[in-house]
């Protein structure tokens, strides 16, 4: 019989609704509160809190990532908070409502942290996003940081650059006071929102490689350095098929994927997982983001010769009504011409040319394919030439 | 000089605002008013309307399509319209303003039909659709159309199906009667839009050589039988990547794209126009449909053995409030498992799926790799496996 170690609710919300019944009726056997203590791979068990061992004869981890908190004073303290689990996002929500929160800082401006800040201003908390960086969302270029940055600021959200958290203590007039690097600034919630890292304790432990990234290492059917021991999901690396690399890319979407190919080939049939592109996408009010492929640094890194546009056009037709203007950066290789990577940003259409263009990657197609792809063009949804035509034909000037 | 011999204002939308000066700033000479009757090859001239002739060394024909008007009585009476010119929309818009028309019929039920319903709905005028077909949008599949027909009927328009119009008259109670084959209804204004043909006239009397769909035959480089003289857009034959057959796909961003072409290589470059995979959208009030690639009928016609599936999915994730329901069709060869043609219908979505399609269609690409494409996920945007992954997943199954 197939177990399943871990906490149902904690981690998997897709599973929030199966109970441990449910599972048992479709032949798994759910062990709870009873964490992986080690892996004994040569007597193919696993022990667990409680002492006792369960035998396997295929093992899966799937033990995610856990938040980043930064070693400074006072992150124990009640009222900061990682958003990483379910439960994460039920007492946040919880301690906000109870405490009758007015004011929050997000350290960390990456996608997690911008996402908050919709979360956050819908409740109408005055919400400040601090980060160590110059700008918000640094896989995004300057430029587009830059429409990021307006869009907070057009609802109220402030961003502080270039400021490190230093210690929390408690508040005077709010409930903590955050020290920082510029000045201090008081809040009634602190939510720590600068990045995950993989969970390969348990891994590492058991021998098992891993990988430059950080992540557990695999193969493209997702087994580790063990045959008979898998891996999926964000604890795990993943190929990226633009850098020709073994990364870690920790989104679910990219975990669905991987579980489901490991399954294939624990039940007897053969699949590999191909690998990604590295599309990702974030909303951020009114406004849509997403990349994908590599930016210049990484496609340097990479081996390839990198060129580079930006272009603003329209999502829809100009004679339309509403928010229209949307920016696609386009980074291709000066060498084939072929493209690298994307991003965009923009009221409407960014996410779905951010799609289109992710095929493109995976298909490897040049600029002049990209510059004349067919795509079905409406008024309503497109300009008749399209964004990406233009940024294409842009960057095949430069090359 | 280069000259430009027709009617700005008549049939290119994109240069109304480009007066006849504007042009002759750039160095071009513009005839209007003045129609070509005759090309002379062997002279290299063209013979003007007023019995003048216009030397060449290299001609571009971009003489369009006209709207096919069915030949039953009554068709040139006031009231009746085509949609295909710019003035033929004034004319209409203030015919019906003038007469204060209440009820309008559409004889036509493509998608120009179905796009004027919302037009005419949101001027309150009562819309029926007739169409000879037992369904609207039949490049769409029956499960599609009936999306539409209940789309349609949410905004109170009628459609009739199995309808075939067989005369105009002057009306009793409206101004005009149509006497069908299934009755008579009586309206203020008629619209046909049963399809355009191409304007070869010209082109085939000059010994020009007519592709097999009726429009002007051409190459990659978009030049005709004669090397010096070349066709571009709704009056010429494109390549379609799928079929691999040159057809009549009579769409503005295709002639766009062949009018850039034409000009590289006749300014003494060398570009080629790559075809199309037929990509096509429409917007039917709160409804977005779009196709692309070819269905069954079309892919038993060009060898291959086609399979198919429709599914329906969620363009965002479930849990968001708002209209999300989305049915995606694919079309695949079971020989191969390429992907043959895709269809899409729905509130949110339906357009940019069909776009990432349109670019897998171009990449000759098979099931294997669109059920795992990653895209740029996020809840406002997607589901973690997208209905695209579904559906390709689907059809995978039956291959």
């Amino acid at each position: 019989m197939p177990y399943y170690i871990g906490d149902v609710i904690k981690d998997e919300k897709s599973l929030v609704a199966r109970t441990p019944e449910k599972f048992r009726e479709t032949g798994v056997d759910v062990l709870l509160e009873n964490g992986v203590e080690a892996i004994d791979r040569a007597q193919k068990t696993v022990r667990l809190a409680d002492g006792s061992a369960v035998p396997y004869d295929i093992l899966v981890l799937g033990t995610g990532t856990e938040a980043f908190v930064p070693r400074v004073p006072g992150v124990g303290m009640e009222g900061v908070f990682v958003l990483k689990t379910l439960p994460d996002a039920i007492a946040m929500k919880s301690y906000l409502r109870e405490k009758q929160c007015r004011k929050a800082v997000i350290v960390g401006a990456g996608f997690i942290g911008l996402e908050m800040c919709e979360a956050l201003r819908n409740l109408d908390i005055e919400t400040e996003v601090i980060d160590l960086s110059i700008r918000p969302a640094t896989r995004w270029d300057p430029e587009f940081s830059k429409v990021m940055h307006d869009e907070m600021t057009r609802h109220a959200v402030r961003f502080s650059p270039n400021t490190g958290l230093t210690s929390i203590e408690e508040g005077n007039y709010r409930r903590l006071r955050l020290n920082t690097t510029r000045g201090e600034v008081e809040a009634d919630m602190i939510l720590l929102a600068i990045g995950v890292k993989p969970n390969v304790q348990l891994a590492a432990d058991a021998g098992l490689q891993i990988g430059k990234s950080g992540a557990i290492q695999v193969d493209f059917s997702q087994r580790t350095s063990d045959e008979d021991v898998y891996a999926v999901g964000d604890c795990c690396e993943v190929y990226h098929r633009v850098s020709r690399k073994w990364t870690h890319i920790p989104l679910g979407d990219v975990a669905n994927k991987q579980g489901r190919v490991a399954g294939v080939n624990i039940g007897g049939g053969a699949a590999i997982f191909p690998g990604v592109v590295g599309a990702q996408s974030f909303k951020l009010f009114d406004l849509g983001a997403a990349a994908t492929g590599i930016d210049e640094a990484e496609a340097k890194r990479s081996g390839y010769h990198p060129v580079s546009t930006i272009i603003w056009g329209n999502a829809i037709a100009h004679s339309l009504p509403g928010e229209k203007r949307l920016g696609i950066k386009l980074v291709a290789d000066r060498a084939t011409g072929m493209l690298l990577g994307a991003q965009a940003a923009g009221v409407k259409g960014a996410v779905e040319r951010i799609n289109t263009l992710s095929c493109a990657l995976w298909a490897g197609m040049r600029l002049e394919d990209i510059a004349v792809l067919d795509f079905a063009y409406a008024p309503p949804f497109s300009t008749a030439w399209d964004p990406i035509h233009i940024a294409a034909r842009d960057l095949m000037k430069k090359i």
